[in-house]
C-alpha cells in the first residue's frame, strides 16, 4: 500500500482538496430520517438515525470529495451504540474509496497513547487475530504531553501506512490563550510546527509530502500563509472554513505552488445546508458539495 | 447534591487520597479470568475480561482507597463493547461509592466540547428522555485549544455538580517539549495552572477547594511543590507515583496543611503487582492497595 501521504495525494488531484466533516447532531438531522415525534428513544436509536445520515452523505457528496472526517465527540455521546456507528461510517467511507480522518484529538502518553493509536490506526494483533476496531487512514492528535505522548501515534501510523494530523493553529475564537503565548521569541504554535516538521522529515513520500500533518484554522489567513512556508513537506487540515468564518479565499494560502499540501474541512457548511423540515436536503447536500469543490480549487 | 470538590474532600477524609487508576492491558491480566488459551477471541470476549478484572479490583480496593479512575483509550482499543464495559465500570463503581474520574484527556472547541463533557459528565436530555453516557464524577481535560475549548467542559461540569481536571504538568519524561517553554519569563505550565486558577475560583466550596482541579505527575517534584503553592484552592490529581517512579515522599508536597487537596494515582502499582499465572494475584492487590494507603498518608 502506498503511503498516508501519497495516497492523500492521488485523491487531492483527482477530487479536489474538500474534505467534508460529519459531526451529525440530533436537532440539526433531517426530520425525515427520525423516528415520528413522540416514539420513545434511546441511544441506540439515535445512533442509528446518525448512521444512517452520515451514510446518506457519503453517496451525496462522493463526486465532490475525496476525504472526509467523522468528529468522535458526536458519536461518543451516543455512548457505545454510537461508537459502533462511528465503526460502519469509517468502514463504508473506506470501501467507497475516501481517505478517513477521525477527527478524536487524542493525546497521551507512552502505552496509553499506543492503545489509542492502534485503535484509531491500524488495529491490533492478540494470539493470531487481528481487530481493525476503528481502521481511520488518519487521525488529528494533541501536543501538549511532549515528545512521547506523540512517538506512539507515530510508530502506529508508520507501521500501518497511516497519518497523524497535529494540532498547531486550531480555528476558534480562544485558541491563542495559549498557542499564541511568545516562547523564546516565538508563538508557541512555531514551536509545536518545527517539531511536526522533524516528525514528518523521514516520512516525505513521492510527492515531496509526509505523513505526519498539521491542524491550522482557515479563520486565521496570516498564520496560515506563514505556517505552509515554514512546514513546506507539511500535509495541512485546515478547519473553519464556512461555518466558521474562514473563506475560500482566505484557505488558498494554504495550498503549495503544485495545488497539494491541504485538505480543507466543511462539516456544517456541507452537510446542513437545510432546515430539518426541507424535503430538499439531499439535493442541498448536494449543491453544497458542489459549490465547496469548486470554491476551494487551489 | 454537594459539589463535586466537597464529596472528593469527604471521601479523601474518610480513606484517604489514594486513586486506583483502572488500565486494563490485556497481557497483564490474570491468567485465571481470561478464557483458556487457544479459545477464539473477539473484542467482545475481550472486553468482559476487562469488566469483570476492573469490578474485581473494585471489590479488592475499596477499603483502601476512594477514588478510581479508569483509562479511556484502554477500553477504546476494544471498540464498541470495550465501550460498553466501561459504562458498566463506571456505574458500579459509582454504585460502590467511589469518586469516579474518567481519564480521557478531552479537549475541543464549542459544541465538540459540549458531546464529549455531556456525554462524560452529566449526561444529556432529549425529548424528555435522559441519557447518562459515561456518567463519570469527573474528566480529565487538554487545554491546547484555549478558553472555549476550556470552557463548555466547566459549564456541563457546573450544571451536573461533577468536576474537571486539566492537564498542567504532565508525568511523562517528554513532557517537557512544550510544558517546559519559557513565555513572558514562566514556562508554559504556569500560565495554564494561572489559568486553571481564575477557572477555579467561582467553583470554591465548603473545604476550600474547587471542581476545576489539575493534573501535576508526581515525577517532578520541584514543580508539584511549586504549583501546590501557586494554586492553593485547586485539587491537583497526581500520576506517576510508583511504576512510573514518583515516590510516596515525592507527593507530600502535593498535600495543603490540612491534608486535603491532592489524590495520587496508582495504576500499575496496586492493579498489576502480580505475574498473570499467580493464583494470589487478588491477595496481591489488596496487599498493594493497603500499602499505597498507608505510604500515601498526608
Amino acid at each position: 500500500m502506498p503511503s498516508f501521504a501519497d495516497r492523500l495525494a492521488e485523491v487531492v488531484r483527482t477530487k479536489g482538496p474538500l474534505c467534508v466533516g460529519l459531526d451529525p447532531r440530533w436537532e440539526a438531522l433531517p426530520q425525515a430520517l427520525r423516528p415520528p415525534r413522540g416514539s420513545p428513544l434511546d441511544l441506540a436509536a439515535v445512533a442509528a438515525v446518525y448512521r444512517n445520515f452520515c451514510q446518506k452523505v457519503l453517496e451525496l457528496v462522493q463526486p465532490w470529495a475525496g476525504v472526509v472526517k467523522p468528529q468522535a465527540a458526536f458519536f461518543e455521546h451516543c455512548g457505545p451504540p454510537g461508537m459502533a456507528a462511528l465503526a460502519d461510517i469509517l468502514r463504508t467511507a473506506r470501501d467507497m474509496g475516501f481517505i478517513t480522518i477521525l477527527d478524536a484529538k487524542r493525546g497521551d502518553i507512552a502505552s496509553t497513547a499506543t492503545a489509542y493509536a492502534e485503535a484509531a490506526l491500524g488495529g491490533w494483533t492478540m494470539d493470531g487475530q487481528t481487530f481493525p476496531v476503528w481502521n481511520a487512514d488518519a487521525l488529528t492528535i494533541n501536543p501538549y504531553l511532549g515528545r512521547d505522548a506523540v512517538e506512539p501515534f507515530l510508530t502506529a501510523a508508520q507501521k500501518a501506512q497511516r497519518g497523524v494530523f497535529v494540532l498547531v493553529r486550531t480555528s476558534n475564537p480562544g485558541a491563542g490563550l495559549f498557542q499564541d503565548l511568545l516562547c523564546d521569541g516565538q508563538p508557541l504554535y512555531r514551536h509545536v510546527a518545527a517539531e511536526v516538521v522533524k516528525w514528518n522529515a523521514p516520512t516525505v513520500g513521492c510527492y515531496g509530502l509526509g505523513d505526519v500533518g498539521a491542524v491550522v484554522g482557515a479563520t486565521h489567513p496570516r498564520e496560515l500563509a506563514e505556517l505552509r512556508a515554514v512546514m513546506p513537506a507539511v500535509w495541512l487540515l485546515v478547519p473553519g472554513y464556512g461555518a466558521q468564518g474562514g473563506t475560500a479565499r482566505d484557505v488558498q494560502a494554504a495550498y503549495r505552488s503544485d495545488g497539494l499540501g491541504a485538505i480543507v474541512n466543511s462539516s456544517r457548511g456541507v452537510t446542513f445546508p437545510f432546515h430539518p423540515d426541507d424535503p430538499e436536503w439531499e439535493t442541498k447536500i448536494i449543491t453544497a458539495a458542489q459549490r465547496a469543490h469548486a470554491e476551494l480549487k487551489p
